[in-house]
């Protein structure tokens, strides 16, 4: 199946054209963006933490220490609902009101449960170390065994997830065309800077291909 | 009072050090935050949804369709966590351990109500406009009647709330700093690219100095 289905948790009632349910979209929103948005629920109050994670098939993976609140309440199984967006550009109507924004969002559920096989755990940290900067795991240090024992791992079951994209133009009203505002889009883009050597970097170290090369866009 | 008290829900637990309680940090990571992720409990499952906002003084403005299960449950008073998030780098190590992001967040709590006030309402919609890009309620065509009735504004009032923040160069174990391992910081930057003209727009009109030279930064 590579549809999620229907439900009165994951539909797009909001302008529900933009509204996808198909994995491919939904996955590679999730794959393009650095960050997620955790939320859970601890006595009846919200909680949205942000979060480096990585998705494994249909699996979101995070890491941390192993005091960490937000993991703890994940593995315990507790309902998880995590959202990531990237956004694309502001979109400048020639009324105030029609003003929006480009983007990809996908909003996801599901049930955590811990990672605690080891080679699974190691993937999972691979999983992640490769989602933030690709080329990575390879060239860096891997854990050792302190390391891993001091790394809590979780994972979450997608049940249900869709996004929401908005693509194009402003979309005005008829008559405002005739008005003498400028309309158009404003692309926006996380882009890399120029790279920081560390001070304490070894003469010999050259600037990795993947890292001169680095872009969220797959 | 400058500084949120912390309590058992703001509090930094992980990492204290990088835990910050003061507006004046709090508020610039909120300012140049695009967009914000406001988190809600339905019958006890979590939700998390991006949107669009703006700070005025120390609440937070939404806005949105009258039809929105969002806003509507904003509105109605339940506690509501809003989190934002600036990336500004990633922090390659020589350990995959070790490995960071540079962020500044900010996560906070507070509850709903709605925006009815005609003039309040004006200035949340101003301050959700001027938020998105600088200088644009002066030049587009504000709101009439029609869609003034239309769109739903709530606030939330700030009642704790702190920033975490990691900057600055990545920090190995002392026996990996011989490793022949490329190591530093990654600046990441969302930035705008070439404004696209809308198709329809009259000949005459250039584009506007405030899209230009637009910066998230402040």
């Amino acid at each position: 199946m590579t549809k999620f289905p229907r439900t009165d948790q994951n539909r797009i009632n909001r302008l529900p054209k933009r509204g996808h349910y198909d994995r491919e979209t939904i996955y590679q929103i999730l794959d393009e963006a650095l960050i997620c948005h955790v939320g859970f629920v601890e006595k009846g109050q919200p909680y949205v933490i942000p979060i480096n994670f990585a998705r494994i098939d249909d699996t979101i993976v995070l890491h941390g220490a192993k005091a960490s609140r937000l993991l703890k309440h994940v593995e315990a199984g507790n309902p998880i609902c995590v959202e990531a967006t990237i956004v694309d550009g502001l979109v400048l109507a020639r009324s105030v009101f029609h003003h929006s924004v480009n983007y990809r969002s996908v909003v996801l559920f599901g049930k955590g449960c811990p990672v605690e096989d080891e080679q699974e755990k190691l993937a999972a940290l691979k999983a992640v170390t490769e989602h933030l900067i690709p080329g990575r795991w390879d060239e860096a240090r891997q854990p050792n065994r302190k390391e891993m024992n001091t790394t809590r791992v979780v994972s979450i079951k997608i049940d249900e997830a869709s996004a929401k994209v908005r693509v194009g133009p402003a979309v005005d009203e008829q008559e405002d065309y005739a008005l003498p505002v400028w309309a158009g889009v404003l692309p926006l883009q996380e882009m890399p800077l120029s790279p920081i050597r560390d001070e304490a970097l070894l003469d010999d170290i050259s600037l990795p291909e993947y890292v001169r090369r680095y872009s969220r866009k797959g």
